[in-house]
């Protein structure tokens, strides 16, 4: 049977219904791939995640690892891959764990949803979670990778300034105004 | 005493703690935050969440709402200001709370904090979470927003082709080639 970090396959399911809203199949691949990461680094490290897409996968990164967008040990780096990284925060080495398509022929329930081959509302989702739970580590590939040193570095946003505008803190290195002072995504009600 | 959704204040910090790593100040004020925008929008709707930084507050939003980065719910759009919009998904009507730098007078810790004006190491914790939650909902602006129709829409990936790169699924409007395949953040070890 094949556990997910201190869960069993169920458990992981229901805190991943729980945190994410629903046991989404992408958070369920997550989670294995997130253990399959964590067997191939050395136990005790810490370590900092990338993950390739803002779909599914940063939820397992922040239920199975200290890695949270908020305390930015998980960066999400939008490459539209469904791949993560862990790796050794200060000298980079970690392991990347990705998903093979060469390897999903015998998981069509699977390949579909991935590829989305079929609409939402007619995937068999009892056959899709039975198949990813089945599939085990089977369906990922696994390789060693050195982040680059640049990638490595905390950003820090240096001092804090009021803007002149929206009368609000932000990083005084963005420039006179705040960045939010010329691209408004909303509309105020009251003005 | 201030309640943080179902949270004592201090079992709010417990759980800021378990899932943040520490019970950092910045997660706090957003629990607060979240809260104030809560009570300021209908109960039972269901809302999206728009976060203006990417430090912490993205938690305070994941650990009280149904929104998380994994499902699509909270968008992070990193203007550098310490705010969060909660909005009806439908119509984009809601609510955005900020920290008001004009009310910060009385609770000099939090504005040193906020400003960054005294280094982290000597920075009082106890007296900075002290102020936290006794200045309750005094330090913050709320007003209400609509959310610009381009920004309610979700974005679908669309078709997911086989990179012929490296050979992994990823959106085939990206274009030939995957994102990845241009700009690598790892060099590989084995290659």
């Amino acid at each position: 049977m094949m556990n997910i970090g201190p869960y069993t396959f169920d458990e992981f399911a229901s805190l991943v219904e729980s945190f994410h809203g629903f046991p989404a199949p992408g958070v369920l691949v997550g989670g294995i791939m997130v253990n399959l990461a964590l067997q191939n680094l050395p136990e005790g490290d810490l370590f900092d995640a990338i993950c390739e897409t803002p779909k599914c996968l940063p939820d397992a990164i922040q239920l199975l690892t200290p890695s949270t967008v908020g305390n930015g040990w998980m960066r999400v780096l939008n490459f539209g891959r469904y791949a993560l990284t862990l790796y050794e925060k200060i000298n980079g080495a970690g392991v990347r764990v990705f998903v093979d398509p060469a390897k999903l022929d015998p998981w069509m329930e699977i390949k579909n949803w991935l590829f989305k081959r079929v609409p939402k509302k007619e995937q068999d989702s009892e056959r899709l979670r039975n198949q990813i739970r089945a599939a085990g580590y089977g369906i990922y590939g696994c390789q060693p990778v050195t982040i680059k040193p640049g990638l490595l570095k905390r950003n820090s946003r240096g001092s804090i300034a009021t803007c002149p505008i929206c009368k609000e803190p932000y990083p005084a290195a963005d420039g006179g105004i705040c960045r939010s002072c010329q691209v408004h995504p909303w509309s105020r009600m009251d003005s």
